[in-house]
């Protein structure tokens, strides 16, 4: 990460415990914030972190958690985060998820009284680098249709799945059942810039490409009624077993302080090795075998889920992370308030 | 299930074991192969009966398998399924995974050498009425093109999902990641009807409609580089890590004469109450929040995955189970040579 970065990285932890997080939290957050803008991931970065201090300070995000981590079995754990920021209470799921998995082949790990994390595929590199494969799941606020409403009620409830590659960009497969990401389309409000047609309704059921608008309204979820059976999968998941706010319940943490956002988020891992010793060499099988197939036009390099995301990183690491305007306010603003 | 249908599963158990399956064997397959019937997806019913005797003739399948099975923990463990027909492996294997998740909490059981079990839900619905949730993933033959290439590679895969739901009618999400399923397309073949436009391209690489040309063509998956990625995760998670082939290497059964097919399937089962003791009603209230939101125009309520194919079920069972000409031909076939 180059000087301006580091200096960026400084500042926000410095914001985070000037909210009241402890020093340790604060670093995990900060460093997930980070590592969203350098992936790209520009929704889950800067864009949040004056949300983040606002619901600290309504007491809505809790900065000094008395997170309760109770062992099931050796496998098998759960987490109540005490309404922590989200960042932290995966941070302590996956590593216990990891640790389990490790001791007995197998973790699972189940997380309530949470809040956003950011990216599932953060969490999922963690468990990668041990060598283990990994399925996340989170639920998340109101934003897309169950299949046959028109009503917004599952969150865009992203689905990540992640796997040592024999390479060291790791293969990870994180992604929304909504055509767009909650993020994204915020990100394209604060920015004044518009989504893509067929992506979101307005709050009366018609097509829209005005951010603000969506919002209101309902995004589409991907695949019609598969991609909500998806997001409801997610739900029960994340949700309905782990003891957190579910069937719309998860509160929009922008706009919603009523309370904390009680998200759930469920961790499983296992070792790769478990039932073929060469498990490395076969996926470098399977790899080289899908990048060998001949490509559609244009296509320069058929790409496995999590290395566009990797040369982004590396692309980014070098250069400045772009700050607009509007979140160089929130920064200055939140240095001083 | 009416008389002609219960004399339908004698017939199919009569071949079956005509063909050398043992009589439990025999047993297994033609429930598998009646209850897809029922669901009504006939791609995975009557239609594959031919093709299944004909590899067990041509000693593709193994009537007598010497199934392996390995404990690698309480909670997991491994079948070599020595070529058994696909749905003997997966019986097995989703009875040692429930057992296993009754022992311990969780239970993941990989199945490799295996062939076509039929639907994922057939076995999700036993781990489901033990109050088990359950995931489970099975490779298929080449027929979905990887997001960037022109040739087809990735099988339609299907992810399935289990749950309790608090009523008799599970809550099961079985969905292929390909737009059409290709037992459908063998289907349409079958019958000389068409498929609908945008779910296939043509060997080159053109819409098709005609079956005949969507098979030796390319599927498209659901969601663009989205459902390619989920059937590579599932490449992985039931061909690669199991030990079975993978990246294109499970052979179409109805084709590819030269070997075993063998496909891979991974189980994954967890009890219900692991975190939450009233699991149950949580799922109740979840279900329940969901059917009263405002529908669509049209939509009389709001079903969640499973519900579908349980009233088709239902209301199947009363009626004769229908056989077209070319089928009946098969079975009078099979019955005498």
């Amino acid at each position: 990460m180059n000087t301006k970065n580091k200096k960026l990285h400084i500042v926000v932890k410095k914001i985070f415990k000037k909210y009241k997080l402890k020093s340790e939290h604060a670093e995990i957050s900060a460093k997930a914030i980070i590592n969203a803008e350098l992936v790209g991931a520009h929704g889950h970065g800067l864009a949040r972190l004056k949300m983040y201090c606002n619901r600290i300070k309504k007491k809505l995000i809790n900065p000094n958690p008395q997170i309760k981590i109770k062992k099931i079995s050796s496998s098998i754990s759960s987490i109540d985060a005490n309404n922590s920021i989200g960042f932290v209470a995966a941070d302590i799921a996956i590593k216990l998820a990891i640790k389990n998995a490790q001791k007995t082949g197998i973790g699972l790990v189940a997380v309530k009284n949470s809040g956003h994390y950011g990216l599932s595929s953060h969490y999922a590199e963690q468990a990668v680098k041990k060598n283990l494969l990994t399925m996340i799941y989170t639920n998340a606020p109101p934003a897309v249709a169950p299949h046959g409403s028109s009503k917004s009620l599952f969150g865009t409830n992203p689905i990540c799945f992640g796997s040592p590659s024999g390479s060291k960009i790791p293969f990870i497969l994180d992604t929304s059942i909504s055509m767009i990401n909650r993020g994204k389309i915020r990100l394209a409000e604060r920015n004044n810039s518009k989504i893509p047609r067929g992506f979101a309704l307005d709050k009366f059921g018609k097509p829209t490409t005005d951010p603000k608008k969506a919002l209101e309204g309902v995004q589409l979820p991907i695949a019609g009624y598969r991609g909500s059976g998806f997001a409801w999968m997610v739900d029960i998941l994340s949700g309905v077993l782990t003891g957190s706010n579910h069937a719309g319940g998860v509160k929009d943490p922008f706009i919603d302080f009523s309370g904390p956002q009680n998200v759930g988020h469920l961790f499983l891992t296992f070792k790769s090795n478990l039932f073929e010793k060469n498990f490395i060499r076969r996926m470098k099988d399977n790899i080289k075998t899908i990048k060998k197939l001949p490509k559609l036009k244009g296509v320069k390099e058929i790409l496995y889920p999590g290395e566009s995301k990797f040369f982004k990183y590396k692309k980014n690491l070098k250069k400045n992370i772009t700050i607009k305007e509007n979140i160089q306010r929130d920064i200055e603003w939140l240095l001083k308030n």
